[in-house]
């Protein structure tokens, strides 16, 4: 069975955001929720990213921020695609290479993640404003 | 249910190339194509890879290629697999750093993007030839 | 149909390490293995990945670690997440550049990779142990 909902997070300051609740809480009105299944996770944009990592520390997302920044540097020369604004080239490549998207599996009805992983979104925009994600649960 | 279908893209250059109406096409033939389900796209190759960005301007998909030439060097001295090329490792590389494989939603019959989403196939070699794509619909 | 099986892979050391065979190996016991779906694995830990890659040439996952430990250096200033380590950081970073979820196409009741590609574990802390891998097979 595919069930799909689209949802909408509210506009986040640019950063690495814990939003394994609101899916969680997005999921719960889905009619039939599987016992066991996947859930994929499409980001509908290509300035804004999602993956899985560390569930509790504010540390490890400001360092993410911190070294995503270094990886990819705005204001290079090399860019040619500048006219939305220094941070929207960099965006673009940031979410090439964490992904716009994610499969989680769903045992014993709930997202099977490990103990330490939670789901993040990745706003790499300075003013991204709200962003649109795309859930499929098949089962 | 599952339909599977081995599909084959022309040569590319070296570079980022939207490819969403190639794949549609492709899909086009699905005997039972779903209202709503999800499409798994796997290139079956270890130097391209395959990914969602900007599906208008031509300027990012050519940015694509200098910040990823920057952030993934040729000749790097550090390289010791250089048998095949200096473009080889880095292609490798990259293709783990972008991703071979992808899953976007079914919704209403056709491909669940967003606005400005497009399928790029990421050509990381000089000279890679025809690429083989793996499609898998599932409903 | 969904079957799932948690796994536990041995302590590997840093690196890249082929793991086709071992994966292969666990699912022969999924007792209705099917002719076509899909494989999704998740690494449920936020310091280690999985990737396709070149399944050959050794020296290709000798180069993944020199390359992957200059694009995210250890002992960066910008780091404030340091309390578990040098290499904890750095691991967080390259687990969501790398990715810690794959899905793979299963045909002809095999999964159908590319003639050259092949699995990676990719451990990216100094002594990361066993680690636990959850396999879904959907059909």
């Amino acid at each position: 069975m595919i069930q799909q909902k689209e949802i909408k997070l509210p506009a986040f300051r640019r950063g690495y955001h814990l939003v394994t609740d609101k899916i969680e809480e997005e999921l719960a009105d889905i009619p039939d929720f599987p016992q066991a299944g996947l859930l994929h996770i499409l980001v509908q944009h290509t300035s804004a990213g999602i993956t899985l990592n560390e569930n509790v520390d504010p540390s490890v997302r400001r360092d993410f921020e911190s070294i995503l920044n270094i990886m990819v540097p705005e204001n290079n020369k090399v860019y040619t695609h500048t006219s939305e604004g220094g941070d929207d080239m960099p965006a673009h490549i940031k979410t090439s290479v964490i992904g716009a998207e994610l499969t989680i599996p769903i045992t014993d009805g709930k997202l099977n993640l490990g103990t330490w992983q939670g789901i993040y979104l990745c706003e790499f925009r300075d003013h991204g404003g709200p962003r649109k994600l795309f859930l499929t649960v098949y089962s």
